[in-house]
């Protein structure tokens, strides 16, 4: 089997797909590439800004000039002791702002001490925008074609760096992201592999209190809970019973659980900065016909892509064939904007699974195929799985049985 | 003791600060104002957007034309199934986009599938912006000027806005919203006041398994856990032992606790929606003489806000009572950007509490003031109490004891 190379710097894992990004940029015309939000900022460089994942408005940014030699680092002062944890492959890191630290120089130095010594000595710029046009003057970049994320950077401070380099034409960007993202690298695939088996193992644990009486509530804690006992943090909780699992993006409620009723999962966490997305249905004792009829026609969508997914497979043909099998096997009626969607940093990455789609399945692809069928009084029943398309077809990164569970 | 009003539609609660809104808008000469960042869109239209508090790029709207009669929610058609569970007050709900449900027309209608049938009937934009263009020319907002939040606008879309309604002027304020946010409802204070206890529990859940040997990670998937367990998600985890204390964002490592080590949080979540920040220190065995003089002058700065904080006092001023108590009491060197922030739907809301603040504190702030010192090679001290500022002078949103907790 091909192995794609995993770029090591320091000792410490660079997740970026350079080579896509280098063939993206040069495919583009770009001189130069800026990440902006958190998302690709984390993926450009491998640094978590935590103020922008938290708020909006804290800027930084990565700057790629071409090759990982002339890379920068933008970000806030205040951030700079979370460097020597992380170990950016960016080593050059500018910094903006005043945050003050002290030293005790009595202390015995080290690794953290003189990295922490070292950044506090670079010059602090005044602004974030002000960081990031030295950095690019340094790499040269002062006309050209520069690709820029357009989600992270404030509107002023892009009016700023449009005005500090007027020779440069800025592209909004945040597409070219998501599709250098697309295809995974083997370490981004290890890290999403993590977090769909923590997620699995937290919708055992929320199973593991399903009882008459339970609520939605108590049982998101439960899964929660799990979550945060395996480092992963809840980003996407949807947990509903009986007729409110039709709702598509249920949140838990006091409603408790009753015989016979559905509880639908749609639930993902983040690991390591990677998302976890997956779907499972599950009856406390016999849910009735209809339940049983329509899960096993979403579940058999699910199964379907596995036996057509490979590289070259036009992903409009998956949702046909996702689509197609569901109403055959026995939700005659069904209809779907998507039926799935990459994961990797963001919980959707590209290929987008429509029947408009015009991108084709590649290698490392890491999609979830989803078939959610919702009916407003009825119930909501859906199969989400996340699958690596590999060199030869599909890789299930899931353990959990796709089947309705019987409690 | 003055009652702000607490305004109810259809038996749930506004957290707008309405008057204030109105207010500012008089101030500024706006006919309109539009919310289009998570936090803001929550905060004016008591709507919880799902996709843009977890992804970048999802759009979704509140607008606001001078009066609650006159507002309108602007969200994708995915989202409607989150409306019966939350009642928004904003009751003219516009969507865009298709997604599919289907309807059980042989259930028994309760209040969710009416509300269901009736938002579904509504007719869909092809987009965000479409939709949104369509309830301003509704509510005769065709010229004149209005304020935009900035944050969550993508520039796409807010050059398609310009487009489409050429005579009307468009001010960025994000920093208005900040503004309104700044002087608490009743609402949310009672919310503030549950995140506050809540985060306070998890810091003694983290503390509970302390002991030689346990690492940071241990300890912290307590802290998650336990906030998991109320309803509350992790925003910002900083944990850190011994030397790896004075990193002032330390995330937790496989650092084990030793016997002497101190140990910091500065911790917070959130609960309906609403931010908790805290900080307290704490040590296994005995310190040792510096952390407890530079403990206690870190907590000295903090117990001398309680002192002084009442409406009508500069903000400036605050920040030079609480810097000076603090180099007073034991860190002559004491310096600091700031010494705490309000807060609410965002982690950082009005005031800075800064020297160049220009603010005068009003009642019904909630504010937390923190006096972190970061001593790399040494440690990091630091109490951050959440305070609301009330008729007469200050109120502690906190149980937990600001001294130094020796275990």
């Amino acid at each position: 089997m091909k192995q794609r190379p995993v770029i090591r710097h320091t000792g410490f894992m660079m997740l970026t797909n350079i080579p896509r990004l280098n063939a993206l940029m040069k495919k583009g015309g770009f001189d130069a590439v800026i990440a902006t939000c958190a998302e690709n900022v984390t993926y450009l460089s491998g640094f978590w800004a935590m103020s922008q994942w938290v708020r909006r408005g804290p800027q930084a940014y990565a700057l790629y000039v071409g090759s990982p030699e002339k890379s920068s680092l933008i970000i806030n002062t205040s951030l700079l002791d979370l460097v020597p944890d992380q170990h950016p492959w960016m080593s050059d890191i500018r910094r903006y702002g005043y945050f003050q630290v002290d030293f005790d120089g009595t202390s015995t130095p080290n690794e953290t001490y003189e990295s922490q010594k070292r950044l506090f000595a670079t010059s602090s710029s005044d602004s974030s925008v002000e960081a990031l046009v030295a950095a690019m003057r340094d790499y040269g970049v002062e006309r050209g074609t520069v690709a820029i994320d357009e989600m992270g950077i404030t509107p002023q401070c892009m009016e700023q760096l449009q005005e500090a380099l007027p020779n440069v034409r800025f592209v909004r960007s945040f597409s070219l992201f998501e599709n250098v993202r697309a295809i995974k690298t083997l370490g981004e695939i290890e890290i999403l592999r993590s977090a769909a088996r923590i997620t699995e193992g937290a919708i055992e644990a929320a199973l593991s209190v399903a009882r008459e009486g339970v609520t939605e509530r108590e049982m998101m804690r439960k899964f929660n809970a799990y979550l945060a006992e395996n480092d992963t943090a809840p980003v996407v909780g949807c947990l509903g019973f009986g007729n409110r699992s039709a709702l598509s993006n249920v949140q838990p409620s006091d409603r408790a659980l009753r015989d016979g009723d559905l509880i639908r999962f749609d639930v993902g966490g983040r690991y390591r900065h990677y998302r976890s997305d997956m779907s499972r249905g599950a009856a406390l004792g016999e849910p009735g016909e209809k339940v049983r009829k329509y899960y096993s026609a979403v579940e058999k969508g699910v199964l379907r892509a596995y036996d057509v997914i490979r590289p070259g497979l036009k992903v409009s043909e998956l949702f046909d064939e996702v689509v197609g099998t569901v109403q055959r096997e026995g939700i005659p009626h069904y209809a779907r904007s998507h039926v799935g969607h990459g994961i990797g940093v963001d919980g959707y990455d590209p290929p987008n699974i429509a029947a408009s789609a015009n991108m084709v399945l590649e290698e490392d692809m890491v999609i979830c195929v989803e078939t959610p069928y919702y009916e407003i009084g009825f119930a909501g029943l859906q199969v989400e799985d996340m699958i690596r398309v590999t060199r030869n077809g599909a890789e299930s990164l899931m353990s959990l049985p796709t089947a309705i569970r019987i409690l």
